[in-house]
Formats: C-alpha cells, structure tokens, sequence
C-alpha cells in the first residue's frame, strides 16, 4: 500500500529540499491532488487500523446504551405488520436460517436478518438520532454486525469497536454532504448509513485497507432512501436495506471484487453526486481524535426528533396545570423551521402519519401526557377528542427557535395564556437520558414481545459486553 | 383505487357544468395537481393494463432480439472472474437453489440469480444499448423475470410482454431525466434499471395499480450505480443490483409494503432527488402508442457504445487498405464529446480499463481486425506493439461529429493519408445488426461455456419465444 504521510506533512520548505533532490516534481503533483483523492482511503486506514483499546472510556459507554436503544427499538417494533410483511415477501428466497429477527421466532441468512432488523428498529421512529445530521445510526450498522456475529465468531469488544467505527463513518460522511444532500430529498440515514454497514461489517472480517477501499466504493454505489417515503413503510426500509447493502458490500470486497479508489469524493463519486456541496475534512480530520457516537442521543418519544421540544412543553404543561382538552381553546407553537419541513401534515390519517405531524403530536402529548409508540395508534388517529385539538393547534416559524428549542402558548378557555419555553428537549445532547430512563424505554418496548425477564438479559449483556466472548449471545438472548 | 379519467379527459366547459352542479371546486383542484401528481400512477395503470395481444409484431420482434443478445452475453460473461468472486461471496447467504445462473452450474435463489445473470449479461460491456439514454436495457430486466419464471410458471408470451414493459418503464423514466442525471454521474442502467425490474417483475406476479404504484416507489428507493466505478467489477454490479433491488421492490409490493403514490414526480421523489431537469411526458404519453424497445441497440464490439464508431471506421480502414501497424506513422480521430469524456483513458493497464480508451480500442482494432471480447484481454493491453500503436492514436473533438459518427485519419509511415467517415456505426439504430449477425455474436460468446448444441438450442428458444408454455425452458437450456 503507498504511503502518502510524508508527502502530506511536507512543508513549502522541505519541497524546496525535495525539489533539489530531483524528486519534488512528483510528490508535488501527487499533493496537488491528495487533498480530492484520499478521502476514501483515509477512512479506510483508519477503519482498519483502529483497535478496541484506543477508544476512551465514555466512548466505550455510550456505545452500551446506542446498543441498548437499538435493540429495545428492534425488539419492538418487531411485530409490527411492516416486518411481518417484510418477512413473509422475501422468506421464500432467504438463505440458510444464520442470524435472529429480534423479538421474533424466525431465523433468516445474516442479510435477509439484517435487513429485518433494520427495519424493525426504526418502525417506530424511535431509535437513535446524530442530531447533527438526523442520521439514525445504529440501525444500519448494528443490524448488520449482530447478524454476523451469529455467523462468525465475535467478542464484545471487537463488536463493540466495529460499532464504534461503523457509526463514525456514516456520521462523518453525513457530516461531509450536510445539510444539502439532506436537502436535495435524500433519506440521510440510508444514503450514509451504508457505508456504516461497510465499514463495520468489513471490520470484523478483517479486511485489508485495499479491500476496505472497495467495500466503501461498493457502499457508495448502493444509496438508499427518499424522504418522499417518509409516514410509509418504505422509510423504516432505509436502515434495513442499508445494513444489507453495506453488509454485501463487504462481502463482495473480501473476496477481492473491486471498485473505484475514490468512491466517495471523485468527481463522479458518491459526494458529488447526492450533494451539491461537501467538506471532506470532515471525514478525514481528527480520525481517532473525536468520536461521533458520543453525540448520539435517544428519543424519549415515538416520532421525529423534530417534534420532542414541542411534547417535551406540552407534557410539562399538562402535568404542571393539570389540563384537560375540554379547556385548551388554542395550542400556539413557536418552532425552527425544520418542524414545518418536516412534521407540517395537518390532517393525520394513520398514526405512521401521525409521527409526521406536530399539530397531532401536540395534541396528543396534551392529551395524553406522553408519546410513546402508543400514542401513535391508528385508533388515536382517529380519535375525536384527538382530532378536535389537533385542529386548534397553530405552528409558527420563529427565527430565534433552535432545532432544540420551542415555545408553546396555549391558552385556555377562560382566556388565560400558559406558557412553556424549552431550551434543551429532554433527550437531546445537553439533556441526556439516564441510563434508567433508557432501561424504562427499553423495557416499555419489550413489554408483550419478550418475558420481562429475557428483557432484563439483553439489558444486562449490553451493558456487560465488553466481557463477551461472543456477542452473539445477545442476538440469542432477544429471540421470541 | 380512485379513477382520475373523467377528471383528466374534462373540458373547461365541462367542468362550468359541473360547476353548476356544486362539484367544481374539488374536481378542479384535482386537476390542476395532476399534472405533477400522477405520474407513476399513470405508468403503473399502463403497465398493469397492458396485454402482450396489444404488441405490435415488430415489437415482439425486437424483444426476442433483446433477449437473445442478452442471454449470448449472460452466457459469455458467466465465467468471468468477476461472476465467480459474486457468487462465492454470497453463496453462504443464499437461498434455494431456484433459478439457474446462466452458463453455470450453479443454481440460486431467484434473487440472487438475478444478481449474478446482470452482473455477467454486462461484464463484457457487449450488453444491448437505448441509445438515447445510454441505458443497457436487458440486464436489469431479463436477469429478474427469467430468474421468477423458474420459480413460477410464465408462459412465453407473458414473458414477452413483461420484456417489453420492463425495458419501457426504464427507458421513458430515463428518457425523462437524460441528460442531466447522467451528466451529475449516476450509472443511469443501474438508476433507471430498478424501475424496469420492479415493473416487469411486477407484472408477472399480477400486481394491481395500486400495489404496482408501491413497487414503483421501493424502487425510487434504491438507485444503483455511479459512473466513477466504470472500469471496476462495480460497473457490471449496477444492472445486476438492479434487477435485484426492483424484484425485492415488487415482491414486498405484492403483500402490501407500502410506499409514496408518487416516487417519481414528488417534490422529493426520485427524478427531484437524482436529477436536475426533468421532463414527466416522456414517461406518460403515447403509452402504448410507441415502444422504447424498439429503438433498442445491438453491440458488434465488446465495449461501450461511443466508440464504435471509431471500431466500424478502423476495421474497414484496415481490411480495406491491408494496414499492419508498422505501416502506421499516426491515427487521428475526430469523435463526439461523449467519445472522450466516457472512453478517455490514455494508458489502460487491463483489458477492462481498454474498454474505457478510445486510443487502445483503435489501435487493437487496426491490429486485429476484430473487437470481440478476446480484444480486450489483459495480454493485449500490456502487448508492446498494441501499446505501441495506441500511443500514436490522438483524439480531438468534433462539433460536427455525432454520437454515431466519427472520421478516423490513418498517416501511414510513408506519408499517405488515408481516411474513413462513418455516418451510422455497425449496431446502431440506422444500421442494426441482423438476426444472423446476432446469432454469430450469440456463438462467438456461448463458444467454450455452453456447447454448440445448446448454444443453437437458446437461440431457438428465443426466436420461438412467444409458443412457449414455460419460459423457464429457456434458462434452463442456458445452464452449463
């Protein structure tokens, strides 16, 4: 493999040495172009070199609890009709029964698995969110690691670092294209999440920097996901296919099937094409140094990120005046921009529609007092009572909101004004869950699919999975 | 499901009287969305309505040829190490053993097969050409319903019409974004591809609009392919993921896995998401009044379409004037853009990346007289008197030459200039291949795979098509 360390650390001077020397002419040209031409490679060294015991502490930590929300996740959404559809359409086809569908008797090949587990951990929209980029990461790579892990031997740790490395590089690509491939329509969690899958599958299979290289190429030609698909079942398909596609990625790449050495940043590789804009230092700078995952954060609600700012005040308003819908007259919400963009449908049909929708979410938050998945029924939907608040819930656009932030008004029947300013939604980065509070979510989720107690062993071995032999057994341990 | 004809077909003095009757107002909002509304519900009613009674005869025609140009490829690429290293890497993964693997032994499950016969129908880049879009229209469509018909039974002349729908839906959705999504550097067979598998996968499993409308969406979900991977094993990757991804989108659509009514033309749908123009009435009008299929290209040389003009104009230079390459002091091309932007590699080290050089392609075809598939071994493109050859060969751009054109200039060592002008390249639209050219490629191709016998057998099957009972007959005579 050419080693370009050198030439990218040589100063203007040293050239001048070099250039004596009869050999600056070709190392100026190659660092003409270094800075378009490495990006792939760059991650791809880093991925293969990084060892479980470089990372910090906290860094092992929070990869516990993105482990923890994302199995919680997988295993409720589990029975959801999206996964039985998923399953009984493409059960005919899957291979030998490798890897468990969490919460699930069945059994399918590490991809078809990958692919249900995916989907059945963003059913709910309730997984995990890169607040800088709404990527949701777990699920593209944790889908595809714990299938493996049931096909070849994988401790804790090496599980633990792959997971790590997966979500650093799909975060720091979606880091690079942000915000405008986000923009252009992209479903940002199936357009990175691929090369999450990649780069941690092709980790724990021990590939080669070449190979690595590839499997990201291989990654790059397979985005998935349009928000168009956004409140149907075609968005919870994004992680799911981009686990399996990363996962194929890797596979191809290990037996030495080849592609483009500039997958992401040549001039018709993957960042040009799904982004109008990019920062490639974003990928290749502080490799080691910082780690996306301690960003991640995890939703106390069952919808969009968008929206928690907005059921974190009417929840506290609820509880705080003890209201009841009977004396709301008007729900006033003060929101960034990006609630509109994203949650603004007004007459929710279904619950999935629901979750896409801030006037039903308001409503039903107020109503309530909470929105978990239950919140986002068909049957709430519906509701009269639900339906009626909705409808007098008014959102507006205030430049001085931020994505994290709302100011709710409601006021009520009486004419009084009851207000709610959130600087911080429950959840978010400066406002973290505790540990308990993900337990609680975990264990809400669980309820009805696996015995409390089961519930209580997956718990427990991701908080333990350090000390693994094989990470295995947690795939085992969250079957029906 | 909601018919929209009557709104469609309304005049304004229609709509005054309906007006008159109270039900303007909706019917006329209605009708000014639809325009940008129904776009994939107007392709999915077609495709589900058509009838292989309604193909014209010339139509059918040129599917048989199709298929028979496609089969030859898949066949003749299937022992190429790039299918080998497909198939080992994801054999582990399969499922039964449903669907042959053209010229193999091997057999897989329908999805996969899928995979593997695209992968190789391409390889050779030998594959049929959409000349308008640069969409090779077989592979994504031919490598899935060929797989489904040996899981379950398709009479030939269903066959035949999914065929035809299939390479329809592809072409006219990239009839509608062409030029401007290539020009971005999406692989459009792998893009557009999707849609033609979904669509004609989704014929024969008897969807209905509504579930054909979802097929659609799961594949505006999954684009395959950037033109940075040309001249990698990820080329050949994209019309093989393609068929894969759209009978995934087709089967999850049959159970009901739901997706946006409107993947293609919504703000954030797919020709939005991939592309920077579009023009929607090239997918919705005169369905079924003209056949993409029709325009569709036959390769004579074992390399991308742009140069074959370049290839028809040396090997008649050489046969005509008996050239050997020490007689040639210099050759000069003047080509279409397309020709340098696409085939502008100077210095090929493998015979895959001679399929990318304009230089090398004219140099091996003044040696050999030929340029199959044996032109562009490896062996060839490291050989002295080739590489020679190829360093000797310029080429300038043209604003007068066209796409199917070039004028090629031999200077021989003792000053003579010797020229030809090809209006219409060998293979293209104006100057097609015949039905014995085709057979004598399909030959050249199955030679050394599959045995004479049955090399004569597929054809056979091909031509007679349409009296089939069981279309599987077909990939089962292609088995090795």
């Amino acid at each position: 493999m050419k080693r370009r360390t050198f030439v990218q650390t040589a100063t203007a001077a040293g050239m001048g040495t070099l250039a004596a020397a009869g050999m600056a002419p070709q190392l100026k040209a190659e660092e003409s172009k270094s800075a378009a031409k490495d990006v792939t490679r760059k991650l791809a060294r880093y991925v293969v070199a990084a060892k479980f015991d470089d990372l910090p502490a906290p860094v092992r930590k929070e990869a516990q609890r993105t482990l923890l929300n994302w199995a919680g996740c997988a295993i409720g959404g589990s029975r959801h009709e999206t996964v039985d559809i998923a399953i009984s359409a493409l059960t005919p086809f899957a291979g030998p029964g490798q890897a468990t569908v969490l919460g699930r008797k069945e059994k399918m090949d590490v991809l078809h698995a990958s692919l249900m587990n995916g989907i059945s951990s963003h059913i709910f929209d309730y997984d995990d969110t890169h607040l800088r980029t709404i990527i949701h990461p777990a699920g593209p790579v944790a889908s595809a690691i714990l299938a493996l892990a049931e096909y070849k031997p994988v401790s804790g740790r090496d599980f633990l670092n792959a997971l790590v490395l997966g979500v650093e590089a799909e975060c720091r690509i979606g880091n690079a294209v942000w915000p405008n491939h986000y923009d252009i329509g992209w479903h940002i969690t199936g357009t990175a999440g691929v090369f999450g899958s990649a780069a941690a599958v092709g980790k724990l299979l021990g590939l080669n920097e070449q190979q690595m290289v590839w499997a990201l190429g291989l990654a790059a030609s397979q985005p998935v996901g349009l928000r168009e698909m956004f409140g149907t079942m075609t968005k919870s398909f994004s992680p799911g296919r981009a686990a399996q596609n990363g996962f194929t990625a890797a596979l191809l790449a290990s037996k030495n099937y080849t592609s483009s050495d500039q997958g992401i940043e040549a001039l018709r590789g993957w960042a040009n094409v799904v982004s109008t804009a990019h920062n490639y230092s974003e990928i290749t700078e502080k490799l080691g140094q910082t780690y996306e995952i301690s960003l991640n954060t995890y939703k106390p609600f069952a919808c969009g990120i968008v929206i928690h700012p907005t059921l974190d005040a009417c929840i506290q308003l609820r509880n705080q005046y003890k209201l009841t819908a009977g004396q709301i007259e008007r729900v006033e919400l003060k929101v960034h921009p990006l609630v509109l963009e994203l949650t603004g449908k007004k007459t929710p049909q279904t619950g999935l529609e629901g979750k896409f929708s801030v006037y039903y979410a308001a409503a039903v938050a107020l109503i309530e007092g909470a929105a978990g998945e239950r919140q986002f029924s068909n049957k709430l939907a519906q509701d009269p009572t639900v339906v009626a608040l909705r409808d007098r819930v008014v959102a507006t656009i205030d430049p001085a909101i931020g994505p994290e932030q709302v100011r709710v008004i409601v006021t009520s029947k009486d004419g009084k004004k009851l207000e709610k300013y959130i600087d911080n939604a429950i959840g978010s980065v400066k406002n973290p869950l505790s540990d308990a509070a993900l337990e609680a979510k975990f264990a809400d989720l669980a309820d009805g699919v696996i015995t409390a107690a089961r519930a209580r062993k997956v718990m427990d071995l991701c908080w333990g999975l350090e000390k693994l032999s094989s990470a295995a057994d947690l795939a085992r341990a969250a079957a029906a």
